[in-house]
């Protein structure tokens, strides 16, 4: 099966009509949005690489859901609204069964954080998923790392560890889509909380979603921010079957870390410690070392 | 060199002072724009793998420059104006020198082409480039490919196959920045035509970059518009040292094609041919096949 072809097979399960800002779909040498008026836009891009951030060998409906949905929680973070993703894939071999898979995986978690994919361009390689996403919020709203002030709550939007003790206890290359414990969802379903975004617009001071463990992510809001992260491991909502280690140093979560001073949003999300002046993260009284996945390291 | 370190070299090369529409540039869950009121967005993403697009031990400096322009082109091709591009990398090792000399290559071709990089993403693998661009124009003024229509000539913006020409001539490993033979220029430092962008938006009726060989691409015009093209291939501008097969077939160029009626933008550009009614391309007469570059075939 060709490129075009495959590219065809991948467009059938985007789901179903377009959005009115979608000027233009996938198809040309790219897509068209008319943003709706007076919002800024929030942009990222992410890579997941076979066998670095998921098992090469899994479902792959399973694959693309999550990687679609990883992407994405970068515009919960921002609190902004998901629009658009443009999607790169690179695969050694054209199977369209796999490829159709993993494009429906995509299209699912698109539509359930509704957002729509884009566009997209397809090549031989090694197995690769690269993922853009854009998302819009009014002017002047969208929450940054560096918004954190002293005396604010930090939050967290769900309880965390979770990804990191299904790696480490499951065969994730045998969970199947329609059949997965609580643990294997943690991994494959994520659910960054969009719903949560015109209240963080609102109320926050700063967020970031956890990708690489709550010190590595919280270190850099503290650094970003020019503030002291005081946690208390207590407090830290932990996913069912995950350690304290799998919150402060696993990753892959993809719940919500969040800064704020107002009452009602804290009533709503786990309180795990508190802004200070000066600088750094400290547990429990001590200070700690960021200790999050670097590559290259 | 680990991640953040690798990143910081990176950012270092992209350019003085940032655009008022960037609100918030790399380092943060994602960058913020502000679009001028009243634009679409048109957004692209392409990736460029190495030995099969660019030759993996050539100049750094070199594969940033073509890897950015080359995927700049696509808003070229929509008379888009060039805003912002996300560039996702993942390679072997953390080298930084190479890694530095790269991102100044992209910095060149996004000063070049007006654009900014915005944000990105860093991971160990396999040497790939993933860029997403993003530009802007008033809203319902962007080229697609689907607006030809009979009687509307088939413009060139500029000399084709010299990049096609250059891949089967040189060795382009051995490219220095400083000491580019017009036939290595074609292929290292493509030059779509950001300025046509106003014209073309008010008199051109489609558009389309020449990435896959003039054959190719134009049979996607052909396609989308339902119309049919014929060419004259005497008429084809060919580049220093390139034959008219690297034209037509060659691919890489990123040169620009277009149809449109109105004379004074003809007489500034290559006429090729007519657009008419029916399908397919039609070469000196004679329909011929799409010969561009299939990955999967």
């Amino acid at each position: 099966m060709d490129e075009f072809a495959l590219i065809e097979r991948i467009r059938a399960q985007l789901g179903g009509d377009a959005p009115e800002w979608l000027v233009l779909g996938p198809g040309d040498d790219g897509a068209v949005v008319r943003p709706p008026a007076g919002q800024d836009i929030a942009s990222s891009i992410d890579s997941f690489l076979a066998d670095v951030h998921f098992p090469a060998r899994a479902d792959a409906e399973l694959i693309g859901y999550r990687c679609l949905m990883a992407s994405l929680s970068d515009l919960a973070a921002m609190a902004a609204t998901p629009a658009w993703a443009l999607v790169a894939l690179s695969l050694p071999e054209g199977d369209a069964g796999w490829v159709t898979a993993l494009a429906r995986g995509m299209g699912e978690a698109a539509t359930a954080a509704g957002a729509r994919i884009a566009g997209g361009n397809l090549a031989a390689g090694p197995l690769t998923i690269t993922v853009s996403v854009q998302g819009w919020a009014p002017a002047g709203t969208m929450l940054a790392r560096s918004g954190a002030k002293p005396g604010d709550a930090i939050c967290l939007s769900g309880p965390v560890g979770g990804a990191a003790a299904a790696l480490k206890q499951i065969d994730l290359a045998a969970s199947k889509p329609g059949q997965l414990s609580p643990l294997e969802r943690s991994y494959w379903r994520p659910q960054p909380p969009f719903s949560l975004a015109p209240e963080l617009r609102s109320h926050a001071s700063s967020g970031i979603d956890l990708s690489d463990g709550l010190l590595a992510d919280l270190g850099h809001v503290a650094a970003a921010s020019g503030v002291a992260l005081h946690l208390e491991s207590a407090a830290i909502p932990l996913a069912e079957g995950a350690s304290l280690d799998d919150a402060l140093s696993g990753g892959d979560d993809y719940a919500l870390a969040f800064t704020t001073a107002h009452k009602p949003l804290m009533a709503r999300s786990a309180v795990i410690g508190e802004v200070a002046s000066g600088s750094g993260l400290h547990l429990d009284g001590q200070r700690v070392d960021e200790q999050g996945f670097r590559h290259f390291r």
